[in-house]
């Protein structure tokens, strides 16, 4: 083939990956929303099908020697040059695994999956406990097929967030914890009036609201939608289809709103890629830590800040005049920034959180170096939030058998991308403040459409054009760094306890 | 391969061809209800990919060796063997059509469905119609793949309603015309109480009504469920997930409340299909004109009866105390059948609705002959209108942009159903009234548990098992008559000119 017809026939070939991965995350969308209860198991036959057809197309040989091709191109543009190296990273990690490993792993973490659902209500680890050991088997085994990297946790991590490695996490997580474990002594002290936030909020208004507002940020529902779920996510089904879902609970309205707030900030970085990468392997969020930064930006950095609230608070009121009646801006403000030892993840606050990501992460990288048995992990765990939070749950309910992330896929590389997220927000958002002063006073009349430009031009068009390490280099002027996030938290924590 | 080997892999195959086609429901039903705007040509480009897939496996050579062998088996069962048949009319069908063709015809017709949706509203025939010449242009080329067919038309027929041919229907819809015109021009002069439909029905009471009525009537919701729409219809999306739409007018609580009835007969049929056929051949509904006598005989010869009204209208007076304080039931009974000339298919009564398809299905016989060109349907419509219902539209949008069938796929074949469909529900139901004596007892009691079981039992549970001609002779003991029909219309319009 000649130059254009090569790029031609590979452009092609990357809209259809991109169209059966589209037509993949309806199918999940929709068994997460409307999927009635008895189609469930004819949904999972449908979902391995297509998966299959998209796997059989993305490791072709047929593609390969497009790949090949591409690559002795002499003309390419480094938007194109980086598009390719994408593509053959894909190509390569895709087809390394063996298929029948694949399947193996994918039967494997279905039974587990299937059987958590029971040993978790159940309080008994040891039934998961040797699909577990088998589950830390084959992540091992997955990760020798990239002998490249020093460690099984040096792979997953780099799967996730490309060019990072597990030395890189533990130093800045071992920055973090020195400076949380003493910021939540002082701020789980504080008192704090949170009564009102257990008042009735019927569903729809909070529906409205939460829309409203993330449609304020710049969220766009003429491409997208909102939905109800049991587990919020964003989803990607096509190139102007970026959806998002959200729970309510009816006896706490910050529930359904920090949850709408951070799937808008994920779906805004995904609408925001640059119109001729869409379709393309550059067409979506970069990495696991920089999608996060993304989520958590709009939902913490901006939803919780003070200026937030003394532009949303009369809304607030004037949707729920009753239960909100007795209330003052400033202790929505409070209530909202609650700080409280805890043990449930997906529950705690902004300080805690980073502890329980901490915990599951060195549990991962010592499960997967071999230090840690898998019948020895109930006790580490409780070992790991005595010391980090003070707290030991009751029963490996709340323990050892909380997430699902270990019993329905593989072990390593799950968690860290939260708190890299929470890091890397406070350095975008720092360097967005520098580049556009005055944000403060936008966010406090309800405009948000300098902050939304500014990472719009700056984060979200790239998409992947710019490796993670590359992109926040390019926007905040150095690597990754705690520092921005930490001088965050303490002048948060600070005004707070004032 | 060995016989037990050969009809396994079959099998297989069916599943596969079964799990596409869901697939592609979902695409489809997405599309019409939760797809945000902006998402309509990727969406297009999906589906069109979709249909692709499902069409390379429709009609692989080694799909077609499959079959070869299977015919050769000596053992097969009479369902198997009907099976296989089905499958090789569904193969030839298929094989005939270049995929190419297919494709080509799929873009399209997305591409003309999303300009309707802004011609419709905007009265511009002009826009849309350029699409419409290509529509008819491939829908011609498509039945010229099919020479045995004496005209377009007759293959357009024979592949909604397998063994029928347009002289056949013209008989039927002359015989018809006949005798629905004196009967439209005496019961449209009724003096009949409507003034209490139109005040104000809120959309969530109507709604869960509606639902209620249909789960009384057996559509399963547990395999199912109901969205809105604009234009209301059922589609299969797994052997358990049959989903129903539905619109709802705050001013007419009858157009959810028959929508929703109507449906649900299309879905009772799909989930009633025996276990063993599901996901093979044989597993959906037999025929466009069986498949709509099963919703029009759950909306019209059950729903529209007294003995419906003599059991559902205390739970409307119920749900809607005010509105119908001053309502008695034989006052809902008249209003929900009254008969008045008008423009719109849909919202039509019972007795002039055939005359709406009989006005569609000659324009589509005269644009499939060549002896109506696209620039002259407006007029033709407008006509044909005059003629038959004495009215003329004030634009195309009550006019030729009206439906979407000729807008969201192609010409020929589309309506003809509908009035079969009337044909046959009043054939059907006389036999399921010979069987089980007292239906209107039970109808009068809300309890439509025997009605669906014999339905369910005869006409469902078959599925494809026979072809359509042989299924209404088997339940009815005679071939397709208008005699059953013209007798329940006669009877239920004099008992209401009385």
């Amino acid at each position: 083939m000649t130059q254009p017809e090569t790029w031609t026939a590979l452009t092609r070939h990357w809209q259809d990956l991109a169209d059966l991965g589209g037509i993949g995350a309806l199918l999940g969308w929709d068994r997460s929303t409307y999927l009635p209860p008895r189609a469930a198991a004819g949904r999972a036959r449908q979902s391995a099908l297509l998966s299959g057809l998209r796997h059989e197309r993305a490791t072709s040989a047929a593609y390969g020697r497009l790949l090949d091709e591409a690559e002795g191109l002499g003309d390419l543009s480094p938007a194109q040059t980086r598009m390719l190296a994408v593509a053959r990273r894909n190509f390569d990690r895709a087809t390394r695994l063996p298929g029948a490993f694949v399947q193996t792993f994918s039967g494997h973490a279905g039974e587990t999956y299937s059987t958590w659902t029971q040993a978790r209500p159940a309080n008994d680890f040891a039934r998961v406990a040797p699909l577990l050991e088998k589950t830390l088997d084959l992540s091992q085994q997955m990760a020798s097929y990239f002998p490249e990297f020093a460690t099984p946790m040096d792979y997953f991590i780099d799967a996730a967030d490309e060019g990072m490695a597990a030395a890189q996490v533990d130093e800045v997580f071992t920055a973090l914890r020195q400076a949380l474990v003493p910021m939540v002594d002082e701020a789980a002290q504080a008192q704090v009036r949170t009564d009102f936030l257990a008042r009735h909020y019927p569903v729809p208004t909070q529906l409205a609201l939460g829309e409203a507002i993330a449609r304020d940020y710049g969220y766009d529902t003429a491409a997208g939608r909102q939905d109800l779920t049991a587990h919020p996510f964003m989803t990607r089904l096509g190139a102007h289809d970026v959806r998002i879902t959200t729970r309510v609970r009816e006896d706490d309205p910050t529930d359904a709103l920090y949850s709408t707030l951070h799937e808008a900030g994920h779906a805004m970085y995904e609408q925001g890629v640059a119109e001729e990468f869409l379709d393309t392997p550059l067409g979506g969020g970069v990495s696991a830590g920089v999608h996060e930064s993304q989520s958590r930006l709009w939902e913490n950095l901006v939803g919780r800040s003070r200026a937030f609230w003394a532009g949303q608070f009369g809304r607030f009121q004037d949707a729920f005049p009753e239960q909100l009646a007795d209330v003052t801006e400033d202790e929505m403000f409070r209530a909202v920034n609650v700080v409280r030892r805890s043990l449930i993840r997906t529950d705690a606050d902004e300080l805690t959180y980073n502890l329980h990501v901490i915990i599951r992460y060195e549990l991962e990288r010592e499960l997967l170096a071999g230090r840690l048995a898998v019948r020895d992990l109930p006790d580490a765990w409780h070992a790991a939030y005595e010391t980090n939070l003070g707290l030991r749950a009751p029963s490996d309910v709340d323990g050892v058998l909380q997430d699902v992330h270990w019993y329905g896929g593989g072990i390593g590389g799950a968690f860290q991308g939260y708190t890299i997220g929470n890091v890397l927000s406070a350095q975008f958002y720092a360097a967005a403040g520098q580049a556009t002063p005055g944000l403060d006073t936008d966010i406090a009349r309800g405009d948000f459409s300098r902050l939304h430009a500014w990472l719009r031009e700056h984060v979200y068009a790239p998409g992947r054009r710019y490796a993670p390490g590359e992109l926040v280099e390019r926007v905040t002027g150095q690597p990754m760094t705690v520092e921005p996030y930490l001088a965050y938290l303490r002048q948060k924590y600070a005004a707070l306890g004032a």
